[in-house]
């Protein structure tokens, strides 16, 4: 977890909390239900004694020209942000070290990371590596008009420590693709492909194909309003997020089985 | 001991060769005398996990503009490079850190590594730290003409690791100021001022002030030749060296008593 990434970026943040945000975010991570022994989980910060040789391996293939041009580094950046690339670019190679054997390694990651990867592919086989190979995930869109989601506008997403009621009302005011009369909706139907609703149902809360595309055809038809649509996925929602909650809490319990040794 | 340094700057050397020098340098350290209670000794590298947090504290607050205007980096500096400005200010402030109050640091370092401490000084009140001080140390010549010493040129040093015949020899060897022929020399005198043999007596071989005037008279007066000047140096060497070796033999001993805890 790039604590020291997150520290170096904000100038609000002291690294203390940064490296707070590490150990929860591995509950969340845990919570998912990872399988420990598949699992390791590690600190930038606390674990960089495991990680520093390798780091500074990738580093002194890197100049400052590559991360300028693939990162749009400025005179102005801080020397750890420019350091940084290198330790991201490392945990590709992580796992080779560890085995002591080449190990392909395929990342699942935003596609914001996508730039790491392609400068690590750059180096990888000079430092007798594979080339890392990554899955580009799409952004969950956020509850508000347009999709993004903004920590400035908490409404604009549900955090995993949300309590599920407010949760819950979050979606019944999220932006939907609904007309704005409900004479217009039953007439016109509604916009599935501008609907954060039904970005939720699509990505997370119907895994049911079949369902989804039911789903679809009665958005369109006007065949159900957006209200009771709200409703629905609030409910899967809450359910969601009591599990979800339960299961986080118990992984404190197990954190250290998942934190690399 | 900046074994990341020495990596990133020299393409022939392995991190795991680099790191090796730190804990030879170490054994001359120690051998030196220096009292294991008042001393720690850390690698960068080994240690790193020890001040890492600290190196990141001070890169945040050090921009590429001012590593590139204090030390020259250009585009093609590694990136290793840049952020390793951030380790080597760090060490200002790490007693701090360890005893939990502020306390003022003063550097006995070569003149080369001035750069470093002027950079810290700029940021050291920022991070709530006094501006740490510098002893200027002078380097000592080599035994060429010129005085410089060079890794191609063996015989331009004595290394705390040569066979005392061996460091004889070169002592008998060096650059001396010297005229051409006895004659010259009993007529105009020597000249102690680019005379590398003097300077070793004046840097390290000669304690007694009295003495060294004495010696320098001798030689401007033509009253002493410089094979005799040299035996009596390579005399003191080969005694300073081998008492010097066996005290760096039982440091391996005791190196766990000085490394960073």
């Amino acid at each position: 977890m790039t604590d020291d990434e997150k520290f170096l970026h904000d100038d609000e943040l002291t690294l203390e909390q940064a490296v707070g945000f590490t150990y929860d975010n591995a509950l969340d991570v845990i919570a998912c239900g990872l399988d420990p022994e598949k699992t390791f989980i590690f600190s930038d910060t606390d674990h960089i004694g495991e990680v520093y040789r390798l780091g500074l391996k990738v580093a002194k293939r890197v100049t400052f020209s590559t991360v300028k041009a693939v990162f749009g580094f400025q005179e102005s950046t801080n020397i750890g942000m420019i350091w940084y690339p290198a330790l991201q670019a490392m945990t590709c190679f992580l796992q080779s070290v560890r085995e002591g054997e080449n190990i392909p390694c395929l990342i699942p990651a935003a596609i914001d990371q996508d730039n790491y990867w392609r400068m690590t592919r750059d180096i990888a086989e000079k430092m007798g590596y594979y080339k890392p190979a990554q899955i580009h995930a799409k952004f969950l869109p956020g509850l508000a008009q347009g999709g993004k989601m903004s920590s400035s506008q908490p409404d604009s997403a549900i955090f995993t420590t949300d309590p599920p009621r407010r949760a819950a009302q979050k979606v019944m005011r999220a932006f939907t693709g609904g007309r704005d009369t409900v004479e217009e909706q039953r007439r016109l139907g509604g916009r599935p492909e501008v609907c954060n609703v039904y970005a939720y149902y699509f990505f997370l809360f119907e895994e049911d194909d079949g369902e989804l595309v039911e789903r679809e055809r009665l958005c369109r038809s006007g065949g159900i309003a957006c209200g009771e649509c709200k409703r629905e996925l609030a409910d899967r929602v809450k359910v969601f997020l009591t599990g979800f909650q339960e299961r986080r809490e118990r992984a404190r319990d197990v954190l250290g089985d998942y934190m690399m040794k």
